[in-house]
């Protein structure tokens, strides 16, 4: 399959619980946004076009060979179809001559592949979307940190994907406001009351373990309010991902930091205090240029069909 | 109230989720056992003594006066009374001059009160139950450790407690099994190769938010099967437990673990790695025994009704 691409595409990020696209120049203008709710993980097999084609309706009747790029879970096992990764080092052009094609042809429309990273420490990590906010994120040099539910942080050197290491921080914090904080947990969140509490916890000896404890055993002992609960679970956990980043990459200086608010206040005053030199830019713009990236670098020799 | 303890009394351990029951002797004799699945997550306030008697029924009917002393979260705010904290340095004795006694009196009935401690670091942890088995183990100088949904690990000196810190290691495992790595879980549990990965990974640069998501991206990449995959996540948790432990505690040598299967074969793996001398012993065996040390020290002076 050959996937001519104009001027005009749609940019299709396709994560785990929404759907966002974007009608794009390939220069990187924004022309118009979609979105829906479907996920990858609401889509049964085989409705992926279809939910694309109601997301995207106007336009794609405006323009029946309009091209569609994506990225994200929708090139994951339980997604569209699985999408290989690729490996670092690696280019956004790279991913480009990696793109797995989908439809049936009669519209171009392919997945941009995902990264794998096996570190010499022997730890494996993989990634879907993230590498394409790396490429958007326009470091040359540094790290680029992406935080969520599994937050990346991405070593870029000559542009290049070289490394990236996974932290489970939005996940443990789910999982753990879902269990032995939940009773005590109440609102409105006093975010700077558990952020200047986790500046003094944070360095307990003991490590996280110990540490998240104290989310319970404070507001038990009368040291902190139920208001205080979650904000100080958040922020332990920051601190815990932003070390473990500090002694994954001791040399590294400079971050820019992908992520909009609530992570936004908490990852930078984290960063800054890890001594990192920091520069921010919102999660969907960082998207969007990785994926005018992609699109610039498009050969299409490298485009292969699903199996 | 004065309680009049005779040579046999029943001592109870009540947790969430069991009622344990023995009829002792004071002096260690195990005479009869009784247990009951009505913990104190789901015992009705005001349903307290009514489920005691059933549990304990024939006892109760040939010894109207015999004395009945229980530990645990029995003694919690969501338990039967609450019963404020002891705090360190305390013995056994001192815990027997602080129980809190209820019923309406006609059967002398008392809950040991827990055990709370605000570390010099800031860390404020606290205890119901495990007090008890850390009298029970019987540790003059040295370490006790409990592991657990919350573990805790006492310091012990001169036969008191005198410090102890806590750390959510079941907790956790319970929560990430039930999130990120449900999906891949495959039974049954292959302990030995989980336990080999854990070797090499506990040592990943970047800590525990970063080390347990390879529980799941090992079997992703074809590293690691299925059936490794809760035994990996698990090991990793007491791996950091411990370092952890060994970085609250420098100069410890020695430890009684009090722990049974599952949990004995890899705490106590990971202890002589760390490099601990260590000794142990039965759960249910401490608890009697710690509780038979405070019947011991029985003055009946401190007993206090509840308010």
């Amino acid at each position: 399959m050959s996937m001519p691409l104009g001027r005009r595409f749609v940019a299709v990020d396709w994560g785990t619980t929404r759907l966002r696209a974007t009608l794009m120049d390939t220069d990187g203008q924004i022309l118009g946004r979609a979105a829906s709710d479907s996920g990858v993980q609401s889509v049964d097999p085989g409705r992926y076009e279809a939910v694309l084609g109601d997301t995207c309706r106007d336009w794609f009747d405006a323009d029946p060979a309009l091209p569609v790029l994506m990225a994200g879970m929708v090139g994951s096992r339980n997604g569209w179809v699985e999408a290989p990764y690729a490996s670092p080092p690696c280019a956004a052009t790279d991913l480009a001559r990696h793109l797995v094609a989908v439809g049936d042809g009669s519209r171009p429309m392919a997945i941009v592949p995902g990264v794998d990273c096996r570190s010499p420490d022997g730890g494996y990590d993989v990634m879907r979307g993230e590498e394409t906010q790396a490429f958007g994120a326009g470091v040359q040099d540094g790290l680029v940190c992406l935080p969520g539910t599994h937050s990346k942080w991405v070593e870029m050197a000559a542009g290049r994907i070289v490394r990236f290491v996974t932290f489970v921080t939005g996940e443990l914090y789910a999982a753990l406001t879902q269990s032995f904080v939940s009773r005590l947990a109440e609102g409105p969140d006093d975010t700077e009351g558990g952020a200047a509490l986790a500046a003094q916890l944070a360095h307990l000896p003991g490590g996280l373990t110990r540490q998240v404890f104290q989310a319970r055993t404070q507001v038990l002992g009368g040291f902190a309010s139920g208001r205080a609960v979650k904000p100080l679970l958040s922020r332990l956990l920051i601190a815990a991902e932003v070390a473990g980043a500090r002694e994954v990459f001791p040399e590294a200086k400079t971050v820019r930091l992908v992520a909009a608010e609530p992570q936004l206040t908490p990852y930078r005053a984290e960063l800054e205090q890890a001594g990192f030199a920091i520069t921010t830019m919102e999660p969907e713009a960082a998207t969007i240029a990785g994926l005018v990236a992609v699109a610039g670098g498009l050969d299409f020799s490298g485009v292969r069909r699903q199996p």
